[in-house]
């Protein structure tokens, strides 16, 4: 914790900045491993350009902040207290002259803002995101190590769903089926709302789930993720019920080559947006470049979309540590889509999928 | 909806604020019947003192918005565009002069606030929210009826809770189970995180389900609610597992009594904050004053929690049309904690509870 505290600091010095006010459960857990969801009550950490930090959360909070290992100040406050009372207080013990804030401009509400911007005499006000988002883009041992269960998870739910699979069976009840699985082994979130749609509904990469039902030569998919120990994962596969079609074998199989293509080229050194690139020309020249709307993927960690965004725009280089997805798709509006999605880390020799469900061409026959 | 919108420009007028920028799912739903999650996107209603209102949006959720009823101008924007460009355009054509915006400051971002301020000029920035908590206070027959059926969604969640228990079972497979059957009926949110708790687990109001396996003589406490077509239910029902002491029984009957006792006192002109007075000094005469430590309930609907609170503070009264929650609790650390929760709503001959669970000292016997 305390390198990413002094990471900061350095910061804060380089840019002059006399105080970063991080608010968001996200940045807050990332400073204090510390996730909760205060709600509307307020909970954020304090940082300081030479001073120690100090961590501010609802009374009920404090136990559980400090067992999380916050070691530094907490100040707590109970529901007829105004916690700005109390920050300004502490500001004023430090002494600190403030010229200069930063705050998670996109995340951090008007109102919440402008109390801050009260109790500290109106200072010139940055934005902390794009400083806090460069340093969670590398990911240490310890959060790879858990991103590696939260993957775990998600296969083992794409398992749940294809052994829930039985002509007449809703979209939901399958959805249903596997959050069940994924609950009874502890799982009390999910990275995001489940997608679970049969025939054309997998043709809209933005469907929802709902009660049509399965039948004959549909494909199906399957889009999810758990959050874990606060980190998250996303897998997507797609396979066919009991009959496909050559062309539901080519779509599938060009989407493969296009995301093994991507997954090859994933090392230290390349650039970011070269990885889309080499997807989206193996689509494209398949005669599918219209049928691939979206980038080919996006970051992954305490956010399920994070740093960095795998667009061909991204003229950033692959570091070891970096994790995100490759997510290429073909939509066709009333055949229906695949996606293929796993979960990837740049290692020191390349790269290393977190996600490990097969992936090759599946009719489920039973 | 046009009612809605009315009594919008009325206030504007009354204020003299030239716009009002709505841009939270739920207020976007409350004057556009459109319920959907932009995430980070831009979606919002901008609402003149005498011109029509337009509504922005991503391209592709405009289609959503026409059949969802919005009937004004709805500008798309696609994802390479920048929203705040057409937003200035468009109040450019409309040459509304802009002294003085309404926000929601307390959920608009500090950026997107900046967003605006920097294309309107810099006027004076006001509140928003008071006024829009204010107009969803009062729910129409066509809520209602929606509410009703969120309701009985929550009490057949809390049938399925009790006849999931059996001995060794742990909370969250109970908790599973029951998510599991609502999504079969195609529901896709619960309106906040299922809680189901063991024994000395219910003793704590803030809680989190587990591992911890049911055994005899513990108490059960479900809490849950569903999000159906945009509006809350929001149940708690506690029951004793296999075999209850005196104590647990007097425990119920005192929350039970205190619960009926603040329904009997809804009808139209009570002032809200005796409610709770009425329940609290139940449960202080029976001996818990100190184990009652939160308010009686909170104003459901679009939010499961909303206007009015349910407070000794509060010195409005109730009207007509008004829904809210009633649920007193008692929590002791060892011995576990019972919690009785009705959705309520005022009506011309009194009062009607939306969830219709039974409520009389139940132990499962199975």
């Amino acid at each position: 914790m305390n390198q990413r505290l002094d990471k900061v600091m350095e910061w804060l010095q380089d840019q002059d900045i006399d105080l970063c006010f991080v608010q968001s459960k996200e940045n807050v857990f990332y400073f204090t491993q510390f996730y909760t969801d205060p709600h509307e009550r307020l909970m954020g950490v304090f940082l300081f350009k030479e001073q120690d930090p100090f961590f501010v959360c609802p009374n009920m909070e404090v136990n559980q902040a400090r067992s999380a290992g916050w070691s530094f100040e907490v100040i707590g406050y109970s529901d007829h207290e105004n916690p700005w009372d109390l920050i300004a207080l502490a500001l004023k013990q430090r002494q600190v002259s403030i010229q200069k804030v930063a705050i998670e401009k996109d995340v951090t509400s008007y109102s919440r803002a402008e109390e801050l911007l009260e109790i500290t005499g109106h200072p010139l006000i940055m934005s902390a995101e794009e400083k806090l988002n460069q340093l969670r883009l590398i990911k240490d041992k310890d959060e790879i190590k858990i991103m590696r269960e939260a993957a775990r998870l998600a296969d083992f739910g794409v398992q749940v769903g294809i052994d829930a699979l039985q002509t007449g069976v809703t979209e939901m009840e399958v959805l249903a089926t596997i959050e069940y699985e994924l609950k009874k082994k502890g799982i009390r979130e999910m990275s995001f709302s489940t997608m679970v749609l049969f025939g054309e509904k997998s043709g809209d990469p933005h469907g929802n789930p709902g009660l049509r039902v399965l039948k004959e030569g549909d494909f199906v998919l399957f889009d999810l993720g758990v959050v874990l120990d606060g980190y998250c994962s996303d897998i997507t596969r797609t396979v066919v019920y009991k009959r496909a079609t050559e062309e539901q074998k080519n779509i599938y199989e060009t989407v493969l080559k296009a995301q093994t293509a991507a997954l090859e080229a994933s090392k230290e050194g390349t650039r970011i947006g070269d990885l889309d690139t080499i997807a989206r020309n193996i689509i494209e020249d398949a005669g599918f470049g219209e049928n691939f709307p979206h980038r080919l993927g996006h970051g992954l960690g305490i956010n399920v979309h994070e740093y960095p965004s795998m667009s061909f725009t991204n003229d950033e280089y692959l570091k070891v540590g970096m994790v995100y997805t490759i997510e290429p798709g073909i939509y066709l509006p009333k055949i229906g889509g695949v996606r293929i999605e796993d979960d990837v880390v740049i290692t020191e020799q390349g790269y290393e999928t977190l996600t490990k469900f097969p992936k090759e061409f599946t009719v489920i026959n039973r």
